[in-house]
């Protein structure tokens, strides 16, 4: 005869089944933002190194180029198994404006975070042959501690600092900027009534919007994204010590991009 | 028992929610001037500011890129709000061969003008360390008064002068093939039987010609849109005075699109 | 009573009416092979001239896309009016496999060259100034013999030279394959029966085949299309003279690409 | 009356039937292959040349856009013959995952190298001229020895080598994580179920993870495809002889990428 198991048992695997599905949401998460991030930092890589040695490797144009396509893989490879946020302001978004639970959306935001890390940390040992190479130039010419924390520094590659002369209010208006346009154009491409973007060309244009940003203000100092950047500064933070950090401009950048893009999708 | 309200409130209300109906749409025909011009203008300041300092952050090809992906973006977030038209030629076009109303159109342009001049003060602002550096630059090499206000000086990233040397008769012929050019590509993505061009397909293509234009023609002095030109020129007036206004050069860079792109949807 | 027109009108009238049809395919093929070979070669003055005066205005990549783009605004514009050949090699090559009249075959050609005879007297209206500067330069610095009808030289962005050193059996080697790799693309983008490329990617896909051949193999001397290379050697021709036609190898360079095609095709 | 043939008859003639139809899928596999090494080896000959004589005709960016096309076109024009392998790790996967039949897939491999061969001597004799004129420079300035064999010399545009101070565990890292993204990429793309990539789009996403990983990661030393790398290698080899060899870095290259590819099949 059939006896029923105790009901502790079932409460457990369905804890663990949803367990399972959460952390394999959470993996796509961190995958997503790995893709891109490892897209993008690579071609910063290139164009730092380049700068500092006189060869052309790469440009900021192709740092736009490689960041979008990078959003576009992560779009398009775990997008559909996570909802594809791969930035916290957007998951914040999503529990403010569709009910997106709170819990999980920490969760989301930690593995998010720890993908930026994670990439930051391989393109390191990716490149550091050269990074390495390049750090000894720097240092036999006594360039290191003037130039080794600054946007054209080798820790610029994976961290943003403040631009030379730049002040605070000025670093906070261009990240506000940009990533409310970005949000707006994420807000209207998610809109299923804009008949000008179907499914299939919402990632290639979200993708794009980004590499706008890039192209016209990444000279100036960019974060759009605090997984991305508070990642990646983890990561340069273990590679370099705390002289890595970029102080309170920092925290700017790292979280300019919540507000604007939750304003972003007020105003859509 | 219902008395019915004096007739001159019902008038007021509805010419209340004929006004936000409007605002709404010039407040998006504001936006997407916004969007391409900060897109276009931001990579025209790093590409300047660039030369200028021997850096190497921006190309004339990136240049196209980014007012080719603003562009984009405009059609995608406000085109369906207010038609997305976003040039004034583009509003005048309509009202010679669509019936768009007249005093609809003088509001659209004046609100499309609008966008462009707060995109060139947003990006002033966010480029203003850049911009104050270099200009602190050419005061001291004594090249201020004759580099500022050409296309290759600081002004030169805002409005467009005339390239040293050259002939209205040139600038005259060179914007009016463009935008002739440009048009037809606009009018054909438009006709809804070309089954070359889905719905979803013709952003891309509008806002690539554009891009091929600047590619080839930009550097002999190419202005396109007259919202973008008078817009920005406003700005760069506001920041440094009447001297950056740019004579007889900027009625013309203004005003010849709007033939061409009349003749553009003649000829198609 | 209704007495019949003489049968020489009605003869006459459908005589004309072809003709305004005839005349309206042609004036579609003049414009797109305008179209393409105004972008191209804008971008081309762009790189040639910023060699000559060390300004990076264009590169290779750029001159790619502009192409592309090119190709494409006319297969959209002009493309659904004519057939869309732009080109003398597809024109016989629809001559030999589907039949296409041969009379007709040979208006297309004429009016193809023609476009490419307009956009490359254009281009050098439109860039004149710069072009005059340029070769003021050359002249007081005493290249202008050696430079000026060379890739590298003014006319070498209206023509295609030899590049020094060459051989024909190379130039002749570069320019069949990279044609024969062009008409496969477009053979395939033709076939109804390939579901990878829907009616509206086709233009895009043959637009970037000249593109990827451009970026390889231009550097090496390549002309891909008889159209273009006859109607702007003519230009050329008109400007400079003479010692602007390029030789043995105006020749090669302007009919290898038909028998490449057609070699295409069959494969196909 | 009808006399049955005699047996042997009719096997051969479904043996050279079904040899017919491997030929075909062979020569698919081989033109394929050859596509996408053929333009991107002619951006990357460019590129190196461009470097040895101080001009500017390349760029690590173009050479990502040349194989992103390369292998659009490849899929385009050959991957509805074939199936669209093009890649010895993608033909295993397909043995593994699919049932794919091995000794069809050795043939396919074969065919693959083959093509890349054919591709690697093409761009050879096309680019005869230039490699031949730098390979005189370089022996006048005594540095043939130092840079010939390198990533920066002459054999460097069609074989990957060593860079200077690089580990192999390094090599081994940077060539894994790029095929494991890759593959994940191209995965997602044939998954019928990823509404985000219709089949028309599929050939463009895979095509631009290449793009993706060139520009962040060959300037470390990439080579992504055992097929390309291997029939180059055969390539510069019937050049330049055994010093074109590379040594084990080349086994790495060459071989990396299969249980990348395997791992990311896996994985998704």
């Amino acid at each position: 005869d059939v006896h029923t198991r105790p009901r502790v048992f079932s409460v457990w695997e369905r804890y663990r089944h949803r367990q399972a599905h959460w952390f394999v949401e959470c993996i796509a998460e961190t995958m997503g933002v790995f893709f891109y991030v490892y897209a993008g930092v690579g071609s910063t890589a290139g164009f730092v190194i380049g700068n500092l040695s006189n060869e052309s490797i790469s440009s900021v144009l192709q740092i736009g180029f490689a960041y979008a396509f990078g959003i576009l893989f992560a779009l398009i490879t775990c997008g559909s198994t996570s909802g594809g946020h791969f930035n916290p302001a957007v998951t914040i978004c999503q529990v403010i404006f569709r009910g997106f639970p709170i819990k999980k959306a920490c969760r989301y935001i930690v593995f998010q975070i720890l993908g930026a890390f994670l990439a930051g940390l391989l393109v390191y040992v990716q490149w550091r042959v050269n990074i390495r190479a390049t750090e000894a130039v720097l240092h036999t010419e006594g360039k290191w501690d003037a130039v080794m924390f600054t946007p054209q520094g080798l820790a610029g590659i994976f961290a943003l600092y403040a631009p030379a002369g730049s002040n605070l209010g000025q670093v906070l208006l261009n990240e506000f900027v940009c990533d409310f346009l970005i949000g707006l154009v994420i807000w209207s491409c998610m809109d299923p009534t804009n008949f000008l973007v179907p499914p299939s060309a919402g990632p290639w244009i979200v993708s794009f919007s980004y590499a706008m940003c890039i192209w016209g203000y990444s000279p100036v100092g960019l974060s759009t994204n605090t997984a991305r950047d508070l990642g990646t500064r983890l990561a340069v933070m273990a590679i370099w010590g705390t002289p890595a950090a970029g102080g309170s401009y920092a925290a700017i950048a790292a979280l300019t991009n919540i507000p604007a893009t939750i304003l972003a999708a007020c105003f859509h």
